[in-house]
């Protein structure tokens, strides 16, 4: 089969869409037929972190596919079922942290970005039949990540004032469509008027430019609930934007992730300051459930033919994207 | 009446036991006669907070004494009661962060290092009878503190490791002790032999030096739970004990208020750090209910007439006690 490898050289120049055999399918387990994948930052990480001397890998974590066979002792899905790929391996029920031995696919076992692949068969879950291959092909990392920042962790309700700084990303537009389909009332921040334009047509309040004075723009208007994924960049500026008692959750640092915290201001305000990360197997099934029931749709900026994978890449490093990149693969 | 009086030059300097008017009795306050009352490091910070040009100001927060008389509307309470003082203004119910208008009786409103006080009437909490006059006079702003940041917001259960650096003060003596009666296992640290010792004998499961490698000392053990009122000082080697998924409450800075926090070890550990401060007039009385029932007995290091005024903050001063300093009125 073909996929896009990564061998040797770090980063993209060590990566070709080529040949690659198929991986072995043991008890337990099923293979998929990809249609379509989906990218992430953690694709770009990837390609740092896997080292020359290690053996070829293929990368992506996130896919949707048919069932083409279906390994012993496997029961309750059957080949030609429609799937979407739950990237966590080893996290099945809800918990404070992953357990030991907790990994994503793409790293260091092969991922998505190939015309098949081996999972456990729970990871190979029911497709929403609401959404369309492209749709359920981008969804997976940042809309689980997304689940569990602003549900589990963030405890969002009705009528609660939420606060998202650096939209475009895909994490950070489901953010966008979870919260306002929990009913709270959305405030964004980015760089780009484009980016915030779209952020309004999703359902934002406020879109505040990322240069502005952001307490002057909200005009004395606390928040609720921060969600913060970029980092050392916006981390004190959200902060502030907190009411006493308010609770910040943080999952991303991709604009840096040393920060300095004022610890006074921090307890007289009563913060709560609460870390997350992906999602356990029964956050995955209440996300799709939540996506499938609210009619959202993943907002998808392109999808590119696997074999354009360089364009892709590219994109993903300019970070000029609103909502998700993903590969059409057969 | 006499009192601890604050006026003029800042610092100790500007501190003397003197006459002064005692206050008018208003409409739902009462007066209360001290016999006791309690230090608490907020007295030092009062001290440069009051400035020259302010009233004279009586300064203390902890106290107890006899009701001497009640002001009109007042119900449930008369002359002649044992109480003690709760010396949070303006937060009656539990919530997540105090009112607006909330403030610690001895700064802007006279304190209790007096011979007589005047607050309002639900302040005047009784005393249990399982406390000394000491023992009472000494336990209101710690013991509230160490009461919210364990439980209410620390969620403290049976079992549960949890690590409280800087052993000594009075609000870490009382979170070891009520952690212990809550039926947690208990670490502490302190860079006096003397400290760690006192700590074993009330029950800590293990005494670390402020000095040696916490991790090395801990031998893999991870804390459910850290109760962190040193600040910049232990803060970052604190967080280090944490188990993924477990909580750091943060409620005092006195040793540096600006901390460096990487945000990735901090959400890849998916922890949890809450600020917290005081406590509500409920939180107050379900404290003293947990002291009485479980027999709680507040460690006490000296208790000085309260014309020694100035060992006394000279010993605050130098933060060589154990357990609380209290004064002697009447």
């Amino acid at each position: 089969m073909k996929a896009l490898v990564h061998e040797g050289a770090p980063g993209l120049e060590g990566l070709a869409y080529r040949d690659i055999e198929e991986a072995e399918l043991k008890a337990g387990e099923v293979k998929v037929r990809l249609k379509t994948a989906g990218m992430n930052h953690r694709d770009l990480f990837v390609l740092t972190r896997h080292r020359p001397e290690d053996p070829p890998l293929i990368i992506g974590s996130d896919g949707a596919g048919i069932v083409e066979e279906i390994g012993e002792e496997v029961e309750g899905i059957k080949a030609g079922d429609e799937v979407i790929i739950n990237p966590g391996l080893g996290w099945k029920e809800n918990s404070e942290a992953p357990p030991e031995g907790f990994e994503i696919v793409g790293l260091p076992f092969h991922g998505t970005f190939a015309e098949k692949i081996v999972v456990p068969a729970e990871n190979a879950v029911p497709k929403p039949s609401s959404l369309t291959w492209e749709e359920a092909g981008v969804l997976s990392l940042a809309a689980l990540t997304a689940y569990r920042a602003l549900f589990t962790r963030g405890k969002v309700k009705e009528g609660m004032k939420v606060f998202i700084p650096g939209i475009g990303s895909g994490v950070a537009t489901f953010l966008l469509q979870f919260a306002k389909a929990a009913g709270a009332e959305v405030y964004v921040t980015s760089r780009a008027e484009e980016k915030r334009e779209k952020a309004l047509s999703l359902g934002a309040h406020q879109a505040l430019d990322t240069h502005e004075d952001w307490t002057a723009a909200l005009n004395g208007k606390k928040m609720d609930l921060v969600i913060e994924c970029v980092g050392a960049a916006t981390f004190n500026r959200s902060l502030e934007q907190l009411r006493k008692g308010g609770t910040l959750v943080t999952f991303g640092a991709s604009a840096g992730d040393e920060v300095k915290l004022n610890l006074r201001t921090f307890f007289y305000g009563q913060f709560n300051l609460l870390g997350s990360t992906m999602g356990s197997a029964e956050e995955y099934k209440d996300m799709l459930s939540f996506i499938d029931a609210n009619g959202i749709k993943p907002v998808i900026d392109t999808v590119f033919p696997i074999s354009e994978f360089t364009e892709a890449f590219k994109k993903l490093e300019a970070a000029d994207q609103l909502g998700k990149v993903g590969f059409s693969i057969s």
